[in-house]
């Protein structure tokens, strides 16, 4: 049984390495989430639990893997910022796309219990991933602003559709109500109708997920003289800024240094 | 916050699209599963419930793409072979991979409890994944003939590896008394040491398994006048037999049909 | 003046190697030939001068490039079919595309003077390039199929629509009266108002030109008793043939073995 | 004749369109041009017509490729920078790659006679071509400084080789003597051997080709009154500057805005 004759077959792999010195994000996306959604129960416009979950997965991923800056999350999708001098894997688009689906994929199904007690997963929840390089700081800057702009002009939407339906439209009727709306005619809409100040609703919602390395005082252990001492830990912390700005960017410049 | 300033983003996603007309195979590998296993106490140098698990998950990725024709799977990877004439997601190859992989894992953590249960699990686990096109039904074959001989050649040095290390041997004697032998030499040692007949241990652990879609009667309901009917399904199903011989492929002709 | 620092750089060159054992189709396509043959003074539909150059280059590059199997040209454009077996150069695209586009171009300046001895070249003339991968035989034989129907669909035309601008209509009048006009009805304005039977025009004009490499016996020398010797050479040879119908590819068995 | 029934086979092409924003190089290289100077009688170490010759290719391709900022040659290369924010052909490479490969190669066959009217071409040129992508302005003035520390690397070795070989050494024995020797030492083997200040030599050897867009004032008419009218004319100019430091850079800082 000879295993050479057909080792050729490995030649037919292409290299599908991503150019160097660029920012590589890889996107993770939920795949049928509306329903998925649904049927384990989820609240409306937003839920607390689900969006927990994501940040949880996120902050596993992170910690698997070194090379990455930052992460944003809002809803079921997830980005992730790896460094533009990364060399992990070679920096194999299918490897990187693949393992960091893998971490947050199995995170999710891992730690489901922890954040929804008493909801059985009713079948496993699937991520696609994608891996796109940016050139330079500045449109990193803007693929990041369009994900949490993304982010605001959904919330803002679902939050009025929402109000609508539970204040007893279909929804057919709510979706036609809204169509074709600007920011400010939500909001009053949202004020006048339901007493809801956009603004006032949690960064949360309004702003999705950044996540970031924070350094972090431990106690390891006590010195014979009962002295205590400390170390310094790095670990995955979550924050709802905004990062369209530049006040954001100004306060993190080892981010993108 | 204008997000058409943003959009423009979109444009650095390439596209990866796999060439028409092959064969794709999608392979997922586990990632360090040599730790992931001891730390998990599997079984050497097999563990059936490992690949009973693996076979769960591989049936449910094959449940989940329609267009996956069957699937060869060994230790702690899987290979799923997609359709010349799949067009799924455009064929698009991060898709492909990223959503296989991510279907795996995710049922790698969920079915874990069903197949260990007395095991709790220490880390998420996690898969790699890779798509490789092969443009002739010849080549397809001889990539899963070089998977399964493969299986051979690692099942049978782990099984002498084993076999030594439990009679007493460091493992570094172990992989000195093995090193450089050939088939035969390896058979003849687990007879005459170890009395274990190669060819008579379980066929899954000499051949991996092969996962087909086969067709079954299943009774869907019973007439007014107590007719029982039954409707056909299709499931896939684990067997493990030879695929680098002629004769699978031959009773099998609608896989590459 | 250290060279190393700098040697990085390399790395930024990407791996396009073409899958293997697919056959390679690099596609030569003249830029701007419209404007090229009208400041060039071509005749029209067809000019005979200008087919036998694309006809000397084509040859010239299968002289440099004995992977080539066979080629196809008509009007501007050559097709030149690499064994699906080829390493040259790793099979990497960007290598074939280019030294196939320098051969083209530089021979369609080097023999200009040869097949318009009158005519001063106005400009430097420019060939765009690409390469196609084509699985199996029969998709290869389909792409042929499609540039030797697209010969005819367009020779058929131009000859309306010339014989129709030399009786005296305007290019607009021309265009118009052949506007969603099919085969026959073409084929009968030609022979009702012009005499031309469209099937007894040249074969080079209605089925573009294949390039094979034959075999030809060549005197070399004389022995000393007078006794000539010859030997056998390979030469790329044009023909007209049909190659969408199945006749051509029973005769030239070897072409695709 | 359906023609349709075929044009499935155009799916096979795939997209190889370069990362937005990023410096594209198409870098031409002379294949076998070894073989080619010997045989073409180029003069040792360097040949100022067949310099003449591929800056006057490369002002062609500038002039046919407006989105080329410059253009840098030694020996029988020359990199073409595009602009980072060229969009021709959807920056694809292979359309990039082939046509600028195409009008290098086909100038220098039209021209050939200009610069070397006493010698007949023995074959057709080639050259090959690549795209490489450069994400940063820093990147991209390591690759042209690259490309100019090698020219110096070669001329300085040539020079030293040509003058051994000149002064009656075999080329086997100037090989070995200049083996593992460093700048210094040729430097001054030439100085005492040879009365050959390096520094001296003409900078067109030592530097390589840089051209440039630079603005020209032609007379373009009198008016009535006699009054002339000039008007502003871009167009490529070959310089021989250093591009390795900083200087040039300063000088042009319209290059990389």
């Amino acid at each position: 049984m000879a295993k050479s004759r057909f080792e050729y077959v490995k030649n037919f792999e292409a290299d599908d390495s991503l150019l160097p010195h660029c920012w590589i994000v890889i996107r993770v996306d939920g795949k049928g989430f509306t329903r998925f959604s649904q049927e384990h129960g989820f609240g409306k416009p937003n839920d607390a639990r689900a969006l927990d979950l994501m940040d949880k997965c996120a902050k596993e991923v992170m910690q698997a893997f070194g090379d990455i800056r930052l992460a944003y999350g809002e809803s079921d999708e997830y980005s992730f910022v790896f460094s533009k001098t990364c060399s992990l894997y070679g920096r194999r688009a299918s490897k990187l796309v693949s393992l960091v689906t893998s971490c947050f994929t199995g995170s999710y199904v891992r730690f489901w219990g922890e954040f929804f007690p008493d909801t059985q997963l009713q079948w496993t929840p699937m991520f696609d991933g994608r891996a796109i390089c940016y050139p330079t700081d500045a449109i990193l800057k803007d693929y990041l602003a369009w994900r949490q702009a993304d982010t605001h002009i959904n919330n803002q939407y679902n939050t009025c559709f929402w109000a609508l339906v539970k204040s007893g439209k279909s929804k057919t009727e709510a979706q036609e109500a809204l169509q074709g709306t600007q920011t400010e005619h939500k909001n009053e809409l949202l004020f006048s109708s339901f007493g809801i100040n956009y603004a006032s609703l949690p960064a949360r919602f309004r702003k999705g997920s950044v996540v970031l390395r924070t350094k972090h005082k431990k106690l390891v252990k006590h010195l014979d003289d009962g002295t205590p001492v400390e170390r310094e830990f790095s670990a995955p912390t979550v924050c709802h800024d905004d990062i369209i700005g530049t006040a954001f960017w100004k306060q993190h410049p080892e981010l993108l240094a």
